[in-house]
């Protein structure tokens, strides 16, 4: 195949857009690949927000990640956990004490929710990164409206179906539609003494507009489409307590039955792992390259990473971005193994941002062409599903999303716990 | 509709196939029904084993029981956990204090596992009777290859991927045989180091035969179907230690990466609520009609009843059964209501009993007819695709089997955890 040792050890730690695309650049190569993740499976992220409003199934978005490497017998995947790389000894340590070689690092770790120096509030305000996180708030969600349909109090009962996301990004704005539309639209039929059309979703945020990556003309018109839904849009509205029965922002009291968290994200360690430079959301600043400022075999990609555009921006948090970064760090390893030299500097193809409000709107920028609206929605769907990786899943969100539509029931409803 | 009181209160509690059945025949009837389960949905434990051995998702066999019931406009669904009944003053109390008045009384709570006097056990050989049983036993069973692929001792990845399932029931049997196919034809090229053909199941028990309820002939073929799946099975074995890495039999130690409890169930508590009758595995001995001695109000069904057949042999704790007995009790609430003569004792129709023996065999008695092998299995997969509620499940479920067959992946390979 080529003239290089096919022993070169490239350790990927991450399995999520960027890693996984690394990871398949990679295999059928004359290179030996470890993929490390704490979890077994790879999670299309963007939808996550429908298991969370118990639209889709978890095995709908997510999918065991050696299952998707199987093919590439060159690539060997471990469920572990990274708590720490040794850039002298070249080795990645697991909290398990075990120790993986590696001559190439791909640091692809991702990002966690930021309470913004109040940790304190994720106990009652869960956010939504890991399948993980989605059924515990698919949970929280059902279980609010059980409680209230049994409790006798009509005031307690309406405060109880109050639910307060804070944040007005991407994930805010979808979270909050696709809980309006189960109260509103799926649920009214089946209590008797709640009626969930009452149900309110009140978005919380700091900034002055809903969307804050998306133009001002596409972000009033989605917030207009989340109030006709029945969503309230609080604005310059920065969040200074959290309890489990609701919110406080600027001198306002929120009583609620549920608080969720879409406000922030922060890096992974990985700038703690590598004694890295990183900016205040901990992200590594790399070089064009990608790899760690005088650390040449380490390279840092996707969310974990803040990587400078030629425009002096960042290249932004999303799937797309993290899986071109995948691909040329994979491009970059291959060129040095056959000592070719290596391509360019990273640069980003933006191909447009997509948001989803509600089940049958969306909005589309593309730079020039902005979309919103059905067709929107529509462009949006194939995208999705298009991305989605399997023929499988592909027909079966397909499927699950059409019965939707026309039946108005979504078919994950259910509340697990040990004794259910 | 009719003449009688439409304030006749029924409070059924446990939405299994009995307690569902008698709501949906007490629905668009001249009665206040209440339907009290502790979880949201019903769950169609028939194939539990599936979600269990990660070919099925949950959403693919549990419905939220609200849901079921929502046309019936006579019909409440609370979400709550009973933990009394107060038959002189004619209530039911909830965990939460707060109590519930009846007219009549359907008890309909089911069975869960028994571990003969050691409960102990319970930690290490998790059994299979709820939907976060089957997640539970899927997170371990998944999470036993991962640390089988990460240990480097070749004996200990041996030890780890046996897994040991106690009882020789139906449950055991489906069980075991899941996890031998899940190992041996669908896992294999997704490890590098760990060759899950060689993953032993090991099924342990007590009597001197597999599937006690079946026919000798047919429980033969069942042992030896099961040995050339590679399910090794040990009769007259019964276990008298079990620890988180193996059982003890007859002097004889298995070291095993899980063990999993198929060996016996136990009554709900409702003798002791009721303070009635009970046999030693604590099902209420009720009368002809179903009713409980001298209480004519309290209906007792399902697996929490101990019903007398004609030939003295009692009603079987099986789907259909309970499903009949929910009937039953609904036609006789409903003659009382309109005056009419009750319907005479409660009669058990059999209409055949079918087991699985992998995915493509299975074993069905009639009676008189007995059949075995493929055929079966259609005749078994045609039965559980009907008694699945919904189109839409039916639809999904028959997808999921397709792609099953043709292409030997499991959509439900995912391991939840918070962390995950």
């Amino acid at each position: 195949m080529n003239a290089i040792s096919p022993s070169h050890r490239v350790v990927i730690i991450g399995a999520g857009f960027g890693g996984l695309e690394a990871a398949r650049r990679l295999g059928h190569q004359a290179v030996d690949v470890t993929v490390i993740d704490r979890s077994n499976h790879h999670v299309f992220q963007p939808l996550l927000y429908q298991v969370a409003g118990a639209a889709l199934d978890i095995s709908q978005i997510a999918w065991p990640i050696r299952h998707v490497l199987h093919r590439f017998k060159n690539v060997t995947t471990l469920m572990a956990e990274v708590n720490g790389v040794d850039a002298a000894g070249k080795t990645v340590q697991l909290t398990d004490g075990t120790r993986i070689p590696y001559d190439s690092l791909v640091i692809a770790t991702g990002s966690t929710h930021a309470y913004f120096g109040h940790d304190e509030w994720a106990q009652f305000a869960p956010g939504l990164k890991t399948l993980g996180d989605a059924l515990s708030i698919r949970q929280h969600l059902l279980t609010v409206f059980e409680q209230a349909e049994r409790e006798p109090d009509p005031v307690k009962r309406q405060q109880l179906q109050t639910f307060v996301v804070i944040g007005a990004g991407a994930t805010g704005v979808e979270l909050a539609c696709t809980i309006a539309e189960l109260a509103r639209e799926e649920m009214p039929g089946d209590f008797r003494r709640l009626d969930t059309r009452k149900a309110r979703v009140i978005v919380v945020e700091a900034a002055s507009r809903v969307l804050a990556n998306f133009p001002e003309s596409l972000a009033s018109y989605v917030q207009q489409t989340m109030e006709q839904l029945g969503v309230s849009v609080l604005l310059n509205c920065p969040v200074t307590e959290c309890h489990a029965d609701g919110v406080v922002c600027k001198d306002r009291r929120i009583e609620a039955g549920a608080v969720f968290w879409a406000a922030g994200v922060r890096a992974s360690p990985a700038a703690l792992w590598l004694n890295a430079p990183a900016d205040k959301a901990g992200r590594v600043k790399v070089q064009r390259d990608l790899t760690v400022p005088a650390q040449p075999d380490v390279f840092v990609i996707g969310d974990t990473a803040l990587v400078e555009q030629e425009n002096g921006k960042p290249v932004p948090g999303l799937a797309p971005a993290a899986k071109q970064q995948g691909r040329y760090v994979a491009e970059v390893i291959k060129a040095r193994l056959r000592k070719r030299p290596a391509p360019g500097p990273f640069h980003y193809r933006n191909y447009g941002n997509l948001s989803t409000v509600g089940k049958s709107t969306a909005v589309v920028d593309f730079g020039r062409v902005k979309l919103r609206g059905r067709l929107a929605w529509v462009i949006w769907a194939l995208a999705h599903i298009y991305f989605l990786i399997g023929v499988r899943n592909r027909l079966l969100v397909a499927l699950n999303w059409l019965w939707l539509y026309m039946k108005g029931e979504r078919a994950a409803r259910i509340i697990i716990s040990r004794k259910s």
